[in-house]
């Protein structure tokens, strides 16, 4: 297992970063100076996708903030402000997410017209410094599950240094911010298998296949919140495991195991959040003709958006291109659920075995 | 503790019901008539608030379901093979889905037009059997999650005896098959917490609220699936727990209370999925004006649902009555987390203790 640096590390690492912002300013004060800020810009012209690192990334294009300005003020000091709660919220060891941070910025008297601008000085402050929101204690509502052989170590106040295996609750354990911040401290596991209906989730251990594959079973619930995602990645990244990604036959499924392999263009400041070596493992286009699943024709909706994918850069390969052909031509899409037209133990019996083995030379 | 019968017995109950029908049936093949059943019908007509029981529930008239009848052959043996699935499940102890019944259906050549039409016919069944669903293994998707000092004990294979604390995990645990049926074994609670958001899950859990109120605390995630309102249910009934309802001040918060405490008219043929002695206990349309919250006005949707509110008979009394009439009057909404403008703790600190104690003279 590659230990990187605990999550206890990194928080400490985020709290010194938000101080030493905080010396800057507090520098350019006393030099006399009208405090400012330099980031990269975040312009969509500055927003390109990179193909080594396989996810969106921001450009050499910067930007700056000077409170000489008078149309910087406000972002400015809308900035600082959520530096400063930051930090609160770190040394107080507690949460918070996009909306309280709108509510909270009211007590201060500091003015965000709506919760758009408050987020968008949220996403300010991750670029300003290259952090995620999540490690500063900005989390996203809960709404993805895990289970599987993994035991973690929690890095929370009251739950310090606790331990749990994530096969202790059969229907799963929700991936909020004590799991997000949590050190993994062993696992039996090969792969993990990211699962974006909670039915199939459910389906999958009751079948036992966490034990038949040796896999972590993540709950996405639909596109997973950015904790998940980051999540994820360090399954991937500090213990070496294989991620495949099963979602339902359409348009919106592919772009869910799209969405964790390579993120999306508006996190491009960031680089914690993707996957690149995730495999969407299915449900493909071509196993409603190879399964002959039960299927639904696609409508406009899903149409209008598989012309979309067609054209990201993202989709411009292999696979991708493969399949989005083959949507084309049935005009067909299938849900997970639609092994059981072949009995419940179908998908965990026949399907993910031979994929599974498949994905290996993919 | 009122230990009413254990979830493994009700099972075995179910089980007899089921082989009880299916003697039925033959019974009358070997009577040499044509098989049929007889339920209450589940008409408009035939639902009406029932004031005592606090909830909608089916009248007198019953209907018969005659495979002589060429009409009744398709809906009949729709459900004669919906009770043999059912039979199956609980005997291999495997959980399913409303969907996953829909394409089941197919493999044995089973006719469903479309979802609805095999929805329609498991709600026949658990009108026929006067049982839910969920008695018989067919599971909502998880979504909601529980975190608290309760021991429970599983009935589930592979985890049957088992049992786990449900402050085991600070982010919570999911309410799936496995804890919808497990039995309570032990708690230190006092009250029960029903909260609509994530959000403020988190917060309750962080803040420690769930000591400072000896509490179990539920996160619904908006309108909580039956498996959770039905556990809703059993913490009251078996524990005697008071139980308390959180959610947004606006039409649609007040009446995900509603929906815990009293039911809808859709399920008007089960009587435990209904909490009658829970308590919406904010956030009030007349806390916003005590707690000078920041609010929004409401919109058209909001008001049309708050008028159909108004006729409706559940919203007949009380304290429904009274803020439904401050709704009208302010023509605004508030979030749960509108009270992080006073701080993440305000809500801990000041509003509940408040709340709760006003609630005991309600």
């Amino acid at each position: 297992m590659v230990r990187k640096k605990s999550m206890k590390a990194k928080k400490s690492e985020v709290l010194k970063t938000l101080q030493n912002l905080g010396k800057t300013i507090y520098g350019q004060l006393l030099a006399g100076e009208f405090p400012w800020v330099e980031m990269p810009s975040r312009s969509t012209r500055n927003i390109r996708y990179d193909r080594e690192l396989r996810q969106y990334v921001l450009g050499d294009k910067r930007i700056r903030r000077v409170s000489r300005n008078i149309r910087h003020i406000r972002p400015f000091t809308q900035l600082i402000w959520l530096a400063d709660v930051a930090h609160q919220l770190i040394e107080m060891g507690k949460t918070s997410t996009l909306r309280d941070i709108y509510y909270m910025a009211q007590a201060y008297d500091v003015d965000f017209s709506d919760q758009s601008e408050s987020d968008d000085i949220i996403t300010d402050l991750e670029t300003l410094i290259s952090y995620a929101r999540e490690d500063f204690n900005i989390f996203p509502e809960e709404r993805s599950a895990i289970y599987g052989d993994l035991t973690i170590e929690y890095t929370v106040p009251r739950y310090e240094g606790k331990r749990i295996n994530l096969t202790i609750h059969p229907d799963g354990v929700m991936i909020g911010p004590a799991l997000a911040t949590s050190d993994f401290i062993d696992t039996s596991a090969d792969i993990v298998l990211c699962i974006e209906k909670g039915a199939m989730f459910t389906r999958l251990i009751e079948e036992e296949a966490y034990k038949k594959f040796n896999a972590i079973l993540i709950h996405t619930a639909g596109q997973p919140p950015r904790a998940t995602r980051h999540l994820i990645r360090r399954l991937n990244e500090e213990l070496n495991l294989p991620v495949y990604i099963f979602c339902d036959a359409d348009p919106w499924g592919m772009h869910i195991a799209q969405v964790i392999i390579s993120g999306s263009a508006n996190a491009a400041h960031l680089k914690e959040l993707t996957t690149p070596d995730a495999k969407w493992a299915g449900v493909w286009a071509s196993d409603i003709i190879e399964f002959k699943l039960p299927s639904e024709r696609l409508n406009e909706l899903d149409l209008k958006r598989l012309k979309e994918l067609e054209r990201d850069p993202r989709y411009a390969e292999g696979i991708w291109q493969r399949e989005i052909h083959v949507f084309n031509r049935i005009q067909k899409k299938a849900e997970q659920e639609a092994f059981s037209r072949y009995g419940l133990t179908k998908i965990v019996d026949d399907y993910l075995p031979k994929r599974l083995d498949e994905m290996k030379s993919y």
